[in-house]
């Protein structure tokens, strides 16, 4: 019999079906066997009774996690035991059971609330249990909906590359790849650099592309590998242009969440993001000022926002503008990339922003130099030898529009999102410097 | 003056309106200079007349690649001028320019046809020739079409890490990353394993992934890093639940890519790819004993295709089926990856497939073992570790559906969809033992 999604039950009352899926649930009432089985699009009640004997033999041997495939009749349940939830009117009357897969015994109910290294030893266990499911769902869209507002607004896709000739920023956050013949390549710390080179093909240049960070950091949002949403525009009037567009598509973004996934805000006790008309925007100063005046931080003149202020500053434009989002700009020059444009290259401040999103980073972007000439000044001025950026600065030497982008991270909206604790949990397979998968041995 | 895309000038006919973008082409006529003026959209014949003076001025410094913001008038051209092209109804007339970026002079038409060695070392330049730009296009609409063909499907899309624990696979073929304080880490060869543990949660998932090959291979076909699209899938009868799934998939990108870049075909001089109702499906001897009888190609017993036999068999599916694609499947168990399902523990041939597309292999897929028990059992046989793969197990070990999926290598889709003779034209940024943007140094 074809295989019917536990999401279509309610069209099929009254019939028999088939269904497959996963036991997600068994009580054993003796001479009664209540299942909740689980599938893609949901879950529903199967009853086993001693009508169907065989159905009932086989029921008894069932485990959690036991993967299955039940027929039986679609039931309506009584009036008095309809529950408010998916398929919460019906239940089916099992009639035959076959084991697909058998599972070992849980080493605790997927669904109940562990520490953190527990839950990503068991990742693929975890990642079953209702919430897990519901992060890496919600991920799933908030992919969908940056790809969709990427391609309406005339964006070409391409696949950045992750290995790269140098530590192309400086730095030292570049892990390092044995190549070929005792070769040394590196892992991409960011798209950069190639998505400006596709404004000189198409203008308009998006891709999701991973990063790599050897940061010696264990904070509860930095990851050593993250997927990052990243965008680059041509002509623009300056990074105002960029912003528009980034606020366009993270809207699109909440708002498609908000609509597919109203259930998740409910099931993790939040509130869906609030979006006001226009995102709040303070200069790094004006931000400052507010972070002294309301919350007696001092912080004016500081070269950046620290973690507190970030979280300080969302407080405040959500009192004062409905917004989980802000925008913070015209960050110090010396605090951004060489790339990143300035009024002049003596000017102190540049046209750059980051996007806050209840209390945390998850956005950074600028205009970015578009002159050939004055690429090869900075360069100079903060000591970048142009010898290792040959194939970029060509774009340059070859005519480039005024531009900008910016740079999302995944993991880190999707965080916000659902307002988890630690951006691990956001990332199905996180990888940080004692984890990738399982806890990485010392090396004798 | 707000911009006008080129493609929209033909509604402005009469009206002053101002464009932005590349100097394409540059005629001097002494008294007249004919520009054409690329953008996103398309290009424009745009000319310049005494009658304005500043404006000639400027077009007489104007190179090609030069960008420019042109503001001028939309006129009708003769009828005896125009042209069956874009915008050949069309010309502006120009009112004024203003230069956003000057460019140096090139060092070869970017049209020209290069040798592969330059048309890399030109990348940024090269890739802005409509050859180059065409083919980064049907990149982008290819990765659009997948999404679409996998969300219609109802399949989570998520970010496979780049960053693995180990040589999951054997052979050698992984990437060492240095670590944190000297632990090796490995770069990914395929997201296989971690699709698998995503079958466990969403049933049907799949992912955009980077992989990273240490293949020591100059060949035409292979790159050290690739992007692949993946899926994977639960509740399976077998392998040929995968091959319909991926036969839908891949009809949408070709019908997608038909619908929208017919151009790019006649540029290209070719025909776009013969798709029948149904793939042709040659079982692995099947496929050899056509290759023996139509070619004399002795190869009936072999475990594989060699690169000439995959070519001769889609030269008969083509001429016999009408199909540029072809199904090769029931390769033998131990050409294929431990996780490969096969009838029984003992089968010699397993449930898996190729998918051959003008000759080259651009998907490969199959059934998986999807009972713990047998995986173990696999595993043990083929003398894998199943210490080294504790997460991956741990999905079996707590009940995972019978199941299966495929892997099509992007760049190889474009490379053969466009038939381009090498896979290097078919990456933007294509990377291999030689290169990495630039041609690698020998280290000293």
């Amino acid at each position: 019999m074809q295989r019917t999604l536990t999401k279509d039950l309610n069209k099929e009352i009254g019939k028999e079906v088939s269904i497959s899926g996963w036991v997600d649930v068994r009580r054993d009432h003796g001479k009664l066997i209540f299942l909740v089985i689980r599938d893609r699009s949901g879950s529903v009640q199967v009853v086993v009774t001693p009508k169907a004997e065989a159905a009932l033999k086989a029921a008894e041997h069932l485990r959690d996690e036991w993967v299955v495939t039940v027929s039986g009749e679609v039931k309506e349940r009584p009036e008095n035991m309809v529950k408010d939830e998916q398929n919460g009117n019906i239940e089916m009357s099992a009639l035959q059971i076959e084991v697909l897969s058998e599972a070992q015994e849980l080493p605790f109910d997927k669904d109940t609330e562990v520490n953190l290294d527990t839950l990503l030893d068991y990742r693929p266990l975890t990642m079953r249990a209702q919430r897990g499911k519901d992060i890496s769902t919600v991920q799933s869209t908030i992919l969908e909906a940056f790809h969709k507002s990427m391609r309406t607004n005339n964006f070409t896709e391409f696949a950045a590359p992750g290995l790269v000739p140098g530590d192309a920023e400086g730095g030292g956050e570049a892990f390092a790849v044995e190549y070929f013949d005792d070769k040394t390549a590196y892992l991409a710390t960011s798209p950069q650099l190639y998505k400006q080179i596709m404004v000189g093909v198409h203008e308009r240049a998006y891709t999701v592309a991973k990063i790599f960070r050897a940061e010696r950091s264990t904070t509860t949002r930095h990851l050593s590998e993250s997927t990052q949403m990243d965008f680059e525009m041509g002509f623009i009037k300056d990074h105002t242009d960029v912003m528009s567009m980034l606020e366009t598509s993270t809207k699109l973004i909440v708002q498609s969440v908000v609509e597919k996934h109203g259930d998740v805000f409910d099931r993790f006790g939040i509130s869906a993001p609030a979006i006001p008309e226009k995102f709040p925007v303070f200069t790094l100063k004006e931000a400052q000022e507010v972070i002294e005046k309301d919350f007696g931080n001092k912080c004016v003149g500081e070269l950046d926002l620290e973690p507190e202020h970030e979280r300080q500053i969302c407080e405040h434009a959500l009192k004062e503008f409905g917004s989980d989002f802000v925008f913070i700009t015209h960050f110090p020059t010396k605090k951004r990339a060489f790339y990143t444009y300035s009024e002049t290259l003596e000017s102190t401040e540049s046209l750059s922003f980051d996007l806050l999103f209840r209390g945390l980073e998850i956005n950074s972007g600028s205009q970015r130099i578009h002159s050939y000439a004055d690429l090869l000044k900075k360069m100079e001025k903060v000591g970048i030898d142009p010898k290792n950026f040959e194939i970029y600065l060509q774009a340059f030497k070859y005519g480039m529009p005024p531009h900008g982008g910016c740079s999302t991270g995944l993991d880190r909206m999707t965080m916000k999102m659902l307002d988890l604790q630690n951006v691990r949990e956001a990332s199905p397979f996180p990888r940080d410097m004692n984890r990738i998968d399982t806890l990485l041995a010392k090396e004798e």
